[in-house]
């Protein structure tokens, strides 16, 4: 390295790329605030105004309000293309992969009308057809066919009944708006962060987008919640929670869904989704997946606790038991997840795009020395 | 920020992130090596043994160069599947955004056969089909049937066949191989970091490479190649170019494919591609261009010379002239571009998962202090 003055961080953990002022997460006290308001706030408003707040900045005027719903309703509707596209995906392929390479392939609006500028436009265009993508793709996994939104109703009410095919309660539609808002925006996590470095070359919001669904998928990211509810599974009862902890110890194998690289104390979000799943979870099977979960976090603070170490679940841990208990499968658990992230994205490159400057990091290169048998002069 | 210790940089210009033994950049010095050998010594060999050098650290034995060569052969010929998806994609998509999209949705081996494990094979998979979804994508952009490749041939004999329908002469394949071998690799780029950014979630290769093809696509990375001869176009004559580069300075444009952030002199790709440009390009139209790029590039040294400043071309600059006299669209270099430095992204992820480390920088909030109204008790 000529560079005396480099730093080395292989993980960026002590690295500040920049300047945000789309959400604040304070780890220390356990608090995650958007654009100023603590997430309690929000649990409950309207998730398109939330949505708005996140990607724009303020509360949606009641004009802004009226013109948002029908725009996310009318770009809801995937175009004959897209649908012809959607149908040659293979139907096996996991939604992850169907999201990140959807997004590139959508036809986008090629001029503003929400007063906001393309960038935007083209993003809230996505964000709208991630979820009929979503919707879409479990359909023709089903043998069904694929439907398109109602104008005038509500968008999780939309979403749940294109994927389910029938109405959901006005409960589960609730319950549904609450879990998404509470994963709509998260500072500069790794998916946020590689959507930056995109858009940090110019690419389009397309692309940028895509780069982030992409990395939400892995397991030590988005991945986490379709793992958390399948070890759940797995693990089959609450009683045996305690033997597989221990066993994960033993064998150095990450419990998902435990523990968060910015919190040092309780995630906010988990603190709302446990009631909201204890709620939700009436069956009996369901009760006897929480039930599983509430016993493997348990199970986790008494071991970490005998050595001296503190752990909680993250937002991904019991997100799952909600998703589960609306007959969402877990191999789309993540796609959810984008649903709402997608929000975080769009506001992430509308902040950067101005001020942008290209992200390229430095290498430490460890190789054989360079060799020549040709003059390079 | 509670954390101390941490250090500022939006663009990780004096940052390491992490180590690497596949190439070397030596900015002031100007040389690149790929695993310990100078491009120089590189250039002339086949494209497919420096790919297999590159992405495995080691030049292939007799029999790995024939299985490698029958490996991609047999992959370059896209599924039905993969044929029908890409029929469905507009065909005025820019091919970027048509490989990002189609990378995640590629069909993959499910068994490792070349005993380099299952992440190699994909990877290799997805390089030998992304040659094949740009030819296909340029065919049935003019109408024209999509074209398999014939075993035996060599990798660009086969893809230039493919995408114009004739058999190219075998300088025009030398050429190409030389200039693909150029760009085939370049340590921690912007597109390789976010490759890595994605990889560190545990999100598979297809994501990892597509998130990077998104990256490469913008006009301050990849994107240059296409941008740069574009100006040469819109310059039209040699004479014209001292005043379009002092209109840039003055208006302060970025003048593209001139200066690159990693070398202080010349680049040693554009030291290699600058000859091979002024051999190709025999025609008048191309010599025009040609000529148009040298008087750019020499009026730029001039004026950045007057203010004390050194400048050269980057790879970008001369290899357009190239790709131009090989009947490639401008709107397919940065394709071209991928279509080689897929090696490079595959490279990094077999060198990088085996030492995974989730990869999440830190922000600076600079928003609203959070407010509640609710206790978060």
């Amino acid at each position: 390295m000529s560079n005396t003055e480099s730093v080395y961080s292989s993980d960026l953990a002590g690295v500040v790329v920049g300047e945000t002022a789309i959400s604040d997460v304070q780890g220390e006290a356990g608090v995650l605030s958007y654009r100023g308001i603590d997430i309690n706030d929000l649990v409950d408003a309207s998730f398109l105004h939330v949505a708005w707040l996140v990607v724009f900045g303020e509360w949606p005027t009641g004009r802004e309000q009226s013109a948002i719903k029908s725009f996310m309703c009318r770009h809801a509707t995937l175009t004959d293309r897209e649908q012809d596209l959607l149908k040659q995906v293979n139907r096996e392929l996991h939604p992850m992969l169907m999201l990140q390479g959807m997004v590139p392939l959508l036809e986008l609006p090629t001029e503003a009308t929400l007063g906001r500028g393309l960038d935007a436009e083209q993003g809230l265009c996505i964000a709208a057809k991630i979820s009929s993508l979503i919707a879409a793709h479990y359909r023709l996994g089903q043998n069904k066919s694929i439907l398109e939104p109602t104008p005038g109703k509500l968008r999780h009410e939309n979403f749940l009944t294109m994927f389910h095919g029938r109405a959901p309660s006005r409960e589960q539609v609730r319950m549904l708006d609450a879990a998404q808002i509470l994963q709509m925006e998260h500072s500069f996590n790794a998916g946020t962060f590689a959507g930056r470095v995109c858009a940090s070359t110019l690419a389009p919001i397309q692309s940028s987008i895509s780069a982030s669904i992409g990395t939400l998928f892995g397991q030590l990211h988005g991945g986490a919640d379709q793992a958390a509810l399948e070890m759940a599974m797995a693990i089959g009862s609450p009683d045996k929670a305690d033997a597989y902890v221990k066993d994960c110890l033993a064998n150095k194998v990450k419990i998902m869904g435990m523990g968060h690289r910015e919190y040092r104390t309780v995630d906010p979000r988990a603190k709302i989704l446990k009631p909201m799943a204890v709620e939700l979870c009436q069956d009996e099977e369901s009760k006897n997946l929480l039930a599983t979960l509430v016993a493997v976090e348990e199970a986790c603070q008494r071991e970490f606790g005998a050595k001296g170490k503190e752990i909680w679940a993250n937002v991904e841990f019991y997100k799952g038991a909600v998703f589960h208990s609306l007959g969402i499968p877990t191999h789309y658990f993540t796609a959810m997840f984008a649903q709402a992230r997608v929000y975080g994205y769009i506001a992430h490159f509308l902040e950067f795009r101005p001020q942008n400057k290209l992200i390229r990091p430095r290498a430490l290169y460890n190789g054989t020395p360079p060799q020549s048998d040709k003059s390079a002069a």
